[in-house]
């Protein structure tokens, strides 16, 4: 077998099922061993972004790496900005590029570039394969790579002749390492602070989010009195029924700070210190003020589900003993559509098990607050705020997730960056329910020059934020894409659109115009 | 005045006159600053692709360079693959990136990002500004790096404190240099190779495909009997109506090595010695056949036009001798609308200065051939193999030749890579006639399977380079984006939607079913 093939096969007995595909000349070898080798499916995508985004989207349900087949040089840094957002989820993620053989880069044809470059700042493992003889070890490598616990985002360079040349066959893939347990010590240290009869508050982020870590993060908090958030961005957190309910900590740093002030200690639990989004004049990076003191618990790399059940059990904390606080889901809205509306709308609604994938930027704080009362649903944040994360990634969960309706809130500005995803969700099939929330302009930036002082901007300023001239016709761009589509004035129409979408299958859009 | 604004007073007292943005945060001050300081013209795009290829359209027809302002890390790596275009067109431009203030680097925020990584396989200049007193010198020299003949991608990455603090003013600006004139040692080889009495080839690239070049070179060929070629895919290539008509080298290897084994010499004239585009076992990367040999007579870098010239009177060729061959504008073409048709009826209507930009693919050869008998035009071809660069392209030849008309020959799978141009057709209400070459498929690649022996490509090959399930509606997509648009089934269709769109201003969109 050549050596494409042997990739494909060393892939496919690490367990890899999908591979998010825009591939070019320099990765058909590979293109022709998906057929040759059973076990893979390929899933096209009009623009990288579109494979990249869908393959996070993928990996954060899935629990573990989909391919992406890129490619070489333009064609990876068309995918580089959802990578980005992966590598902030830590989504397990394993990149292939192809490359000119290895004899024709000395010509320095035209595709001619260095992905080696392009690769590094997405990436925490990048190597360019020598010789077809080791392409399925690098493959291997790059799983071990990519599974390191929670997850990591890394690309293979695969030349065109290692992939087209005779191999040696397939190679051993070691099982995916458990994450290292989290030292006493600092078991010790977070249980002195929740005991020290301060208020305390514990931010989680990464696996802490999942059932296990939350059950054990509010046993604590019943025995302790400690508040529980999570991340601003959270990558995935379960939500909804008898789930216990997190806060998220505020986006702007000077809300956060203000919201930290009120604690003695911050114990951190699968993440790190918060740090603002924005470096703003005055306002210091890192968000734990004076007077409340950062414990850290476990980093997202160790294993923070047991390191909470251990805490939970040295403070003697009940097991179960926490119901979720009384919340239900809101009522029907009515009226104007409005992003408080829009939320609960969507809250009253959304069914069982849905997904949400959530980049609606400016407009979607309300539905977090509204949707406490749910049923279960998985949450999926918009991690490294690289904007045209959300239908791509919406592509992704639904194919790990077939049968669970995924329900994106996608802010228009940034869901023009990957529209092309709407022809995925059409050409698979998928269950997924995207409201665009037309606000119809660039709104973070006119509240970023608000808080610039600039009341009254110039002409280009206001022109360069505006998305109203012209208006986006959301329905006409779906249904150039296959995508079935309704437009909603009001919170009736949206939801009595939303109705219609999750009694039938398959992909639908809403443009909510806010 | 602020870093920001000695930045854009720099730009402008340097001529730059456009800038080509979509922006974020980190570019606040800047985005102020294009209203604080007349002179510059702000055009936003909904990707950065849009900013970058539209850039590089401007940059080949105005001669000069734009900026363009984009966001730091991923929001500039979507910017790329139409910057890599650029850097083959050898089309300047001034990239502007923001970055967090130093000061804030530190925190690794969500969207802090190694932009000098990114930056550099595009760049012939990377610079990070250290201080807001340095940000207007960092400017001119960039303009000086970027304006190298015959013109760079350069790269600019400035904090946002250095934008917005107080600077010194505006850096003074130092004026473009003149191309080195070629020596006579060059000059001297080329003559004795074309008065050898032996079959010769000239090929032309870069300046040398300008008009002065042109005429320079139908001497050369008019006194020696050489046969002109250019470029495969020339930056910018002027046509028509008087102007000596050149040939195109074949695209594949082998074609390529078959024309050019008719010559014992080829004389490169702007030009390097021509390459694969991809390197094909049994076939080499350099294309000059044994038995023919290159003489360079000037590198894209010198002054080719005054060489050709200098050339031309060494032969004694007399001036304005030769007339363009006898060639007229094609019929119109009627019935079935093939690649063929498509090239016809657009040779056959498109009117005096139309800017052709040619990202067609596979479908555009037929139009070339047609067409060396229409109206003077300039040509724009597809340089670097990064698709995704007609639509933008065209958006910024429209912003620098307002007065003539561009015709968009648009590949369908290329041209989703970056549909959201469109809009900004829309928005500026350019001149810019769009067809989409629909053969809804990724043509390229099903002809390179089948020159790698795939006879019967797998079901997922075939997927993989398949459009039709869904099939795009390019009215639709054009439609949601403001753009009136329309179909083509028939080449009468066709030319009827052609005629429309060319007596009226502002963009148009035909959708030509191949």
């Amino acid at each position: 077998m050549n050596g494409a093939e042997s990739l494909i096969r060393t892939a496919v007995n690490a367990g890899v099922e999908c591979c998010f595909a825009n591939p070019g000349t320099t990765e058909m070898p590979l293109v022709v061993a998906l057929d040759a080798v059973p076990g893979i499916r390929a899933i096209l995508g009009l623009f990288e972004g579109v494979c990249t985004g869908a393959a996070d989207g993928y990996g954060r349900m899935a629990g573990k790496p989909a391919l992406t087949l890129l490619h070489l040089g333009p064609g990876f840094a068309n995918g580089i900005a959802n990578l980005h957002n992966a590598r902030r989820a830590r989504t397990p993620i394993i990149n292939l590029i192809g490359d000119h053989a290895r004899w024709h880069l000395h010509a320095d044809a035209p595709l001619t570039s260095d992905s080696v470059s392009l690769a590094s700042p997405v990436s925490a493992w990048v190597r360019t394969t020598r010789d077809a003889n080791e392409i399925a070890i690098d493959l291997a490598d790059a799983f071990a790579a990519a599974t390191r616990y929670p997850g990591r985002v890394v690309t293979l360079i695969g030349p065109a002749g290692c992939q087209a040349e005779e191999s040696t066959g397939p190679a051993s893939v070691r099982p995916a390492q458990n994450p290292p347990a989290v030292d006493s010590p600092a078991l010790c240290n977070a249980e002195t602070a929740l005991r020290a009869g301060k208020p305390v508050a514990m931010l989680l982020g990464s696996s802490a989010l999942m059932e296990r870590g939350l059950r054990a993060a509010a046993r604590i908090a019943a025995a302790s009195g400690c508040r529980i958030f999570c991340d601003t961005f959270p990558a995935r957190l379960e939500r909804g029924e008898d789930l216990p309910a997190v806060e998220r900590l505020p986006y702007f740093p000077d809300q956060a700070i203000e919201t930290l002030s009120k604690f003695a200690w911050l114990v951190l639990a699968g993440t790190r210190e918060p740090v603002a989004f924005f470096g703003y004049p005055g306002l210091p990076s890192f968000l734990i003020p004076e007077g409340c003191r950062p414990v850290l618990l476990a980093r997202p790399e160790e294993d923070v589900a047991a390191a909470l059940e251990a805490l939970a059990e040295e403070l003697r904390a009940p097991k179960g003993a926490r119901k979720a606080a009384e919340t239900a889901r809101p009522l029907r809205p009515s009226g104007k559509l409005t992003t408080h509306s829009l939320g609960e709308a969507v809250a009253a609604l959304q069914p069982e098990n849905a997904i949400i994938v959530d980049e609606s930027a400016t407009s979607g704080l309300p539905y977090f607050l509204a949707s406490s009362g749910t049923p279960r649903h998985s949450y999926l944040g918009h991690t490294g705020g690289a904007i045209g994360q959300g239908l791509p990634s919406a592509a992704g969960a639904a194919l790990a997730c077939p049968d669970r309706r995924v329900i994106a809130l996608q802010a228009d500005g940034s869901g023009m960056y990957t529209v092309q995803a709407l022809w995925t969700h059409a050409r698979e099939g998928l269950n997924i329910t995207s409201i665009i929330c037309a606000n119809r302009a660039y709104r973070i930036l006119r509240i970023e020059l608000a808080r610039a002082g600039i009341k009254e901007p110039g002409t280009q300023a206001r022109a360069l934020t505006d998305l109203t001239h012209p208006v986006i016709d959301w329905v006409s761009l779906a249904a150039g894409m296959g995508v079935p589509a309704a437009r909603a004035e009001t919170a009736e129409d949206l939801l009595r659109h939303l109705e219609r979408s999750l009694s039938q299958p398959g992909p639908y859009l809403i443009e909510a115009l806010l």
